[in-house]
């Protein structure tokens, strides 16, 4: 019989709670807005934990898993980086400690980009891919990287961090790491918005555009991308710059790790032309053809990967 | 009894051999020139191991390890990938069969570069860090990486190739590999006459640079370096410019490996000011610090490296 885990998701705006098996959500998803303050997200977390248990009496949950925001140590037990958007003392919680001792339940905690391009390796668009990539477009840019078929973790857990790869010679777009033109500042839906702006700004104000008929501060990614239907020369401009952008990104990474495949999630992902992106790919690379290839391991990849990840530990 | 291998390194001008034992070379060092065709590079090393193995009759040579240009293959059995300074028809020279039917011995091959970074990892200046990367900054940049104690091979054995990381947004720097504004465009020996004469060119004609005293395709590195010493205004800029390109090449790779250290070889290496290099590395990763070294291995460690790896594996 194969082994259920508790996996647990915790983001900047909320948390979700399933009981999770051999890859799968046997439960109903269990889901809350995150709290304000650190205590209260352990209160609520163990509360759930201990609903759960209650209507799993015969004792089959054999560990709690956590897909988080922030850097984890190496024995995946601790949150070790800082995570802006979590309340001051997220990284003082240690949730190993407090279900070992309320449930005398193991713990296994993984960081979330890390989880979920672990679910993609293990069930999702990269399955038998020992060497992938999964890199998620989102709000910002974060990235897992399996290598012969373990996450790449680094000196300290931290590794993956492939959104701030650097893009540019000269300074240009401020990146939230204090830093300028990591390749987040670009690929991520806020680049996307800040190219769009950007260009916008440089453009003739008497010349027309698709992109004239909003305020600049309210245009979002998707007022550009129905330009770009609507065949709006600026909306084209500004998607393939952040097209570019992405593409490059994709191609460091490929050259750097050979790997069998390069895997998109995120909302940006939808952006992505695939068949474009991989024509570009096999003409750019000095290492062999990489697939890129769209995720599939689906909204919740991050608790599927780390409930499979503590059920090989426990 | 340490074992005993022959190490040989095979690069575009000549190949080196000798016999290498636990991480030291314990003969002459053999050289000469590469030759010309295919056909002579494998006779003359084939000479060369007869010559060895008479003076070694003992039999206590436990097999031929090479370091190489070119990608290898994940068994390290043949080479692979094309190399462009080798003659035609190298990648078709299967060493290991032929080494095996005329010596019964085994063959090791591996890329010069994750050789070169193994010795470092093993022997050299990252000694202990299991997660370590070696960027040699050379006419070109190449890159060997150290994952938990074993070398990045990738998919295909091509990975490594940190060269080939994208560094800007606009297109400038052709390179090698036929795409433009690699790493290597920039932060090689080569990117860094090509930083010269660039800005040299758009330097006005009458302000006084010590550059002028040379004409323009003449002025190699070492005339921009002696400009610095000089507080030559325009070498300083060209400088600063090639300095910031490979700092931010490491970057990338530190973010993204999360590693114990990043040593840097080759002749461009010695145009590293290694403290600000690393101040500026401190103030600017997403990861905890990483240790940015000078090469300890020496000019033979990609056929330590070599030996090393054969070592373990015979």
């Amino acid at each position: 019989m194969d082994k259920k885990v508790i996996a647990i998701d915790i983001g900047g705006t909320k948390i979700s709670l399933a009981v999770v098996s051999g890859g799968k959500i046997v439960s109903e998803v269990e889901k809350f807005s995150t709290p304000k303050t650190a205590g209260a997200i352990l209160d609520k977390i163990l509360d759930n934990i201990d609903k759960i248990l209650k209507s799993y009496k015969d004792g089959k949950i054999a560990a709690v898993a956590f897909a988080t925001a922030g850097a984890v140590n190496l024995d995946n037990t601790r949150v070790i980086g800082s995570t802006g958007n979590l309340p001051k003392g997220y990284t003082d919680l240690n949730f190993a400690e407090a279900i070992k001792n309320r449930f005398s339940l193991g713990v296994f905690i993984e960081n979330d980009a890390n989880a979920a391009a672990y679910a993609e390796y293990k069930i999702g668009a990269a399955k038998g891919h020992e060497n992938t990539i999964t890199v998620t477009l989102g709000t910002g840019v974060g990235g897992g990287i399996v290598v012969n078929g373990r996450l790449l973790r680094g000196k300290s857990g931290a590794a993956g961090e492939v959104g701030h790869l650097r893009m540019r010679e000269e300074k240009r777009f401020y990146c939230t790491c204090g830093h300028y033109d990591c390749w987040e500042a670009y690929a991520s839906g806020t680049g996307y918005a800040r190219i769009a702006r950007e260009e916008l700004k440089n453009y003739p104000q008497d010349k027309k555009t698709y992109l004239h008929l909003k305020p600049v501060e309210e245009i979002t990614s998707y007022d550009v991308l129905e330009g770009v239907r609507e065949n709006d020369e600026l909306s084209k401009k500004i998607h393939e710059r952040w097209e570019t952008m992405v593409v490059k990104g994709l191609i460091s990474l490929a050259n750097v790790f050979d790997p069998d495949s390069i895997v998109l999630s995120g909302g940006m992902a939808d952006f992505v032309d695939f068949e474009k992106v991989q024509r570009i790919m096999d003409e750019s690379l000095v290492v062999p053809n990489v697939n890129i290839l769209r995720a599939q391991a689906g909204n919740y990849a991050g608790m599927l990967g780390a409930a499979l990840l503590a059920e090989e530990r426990f």
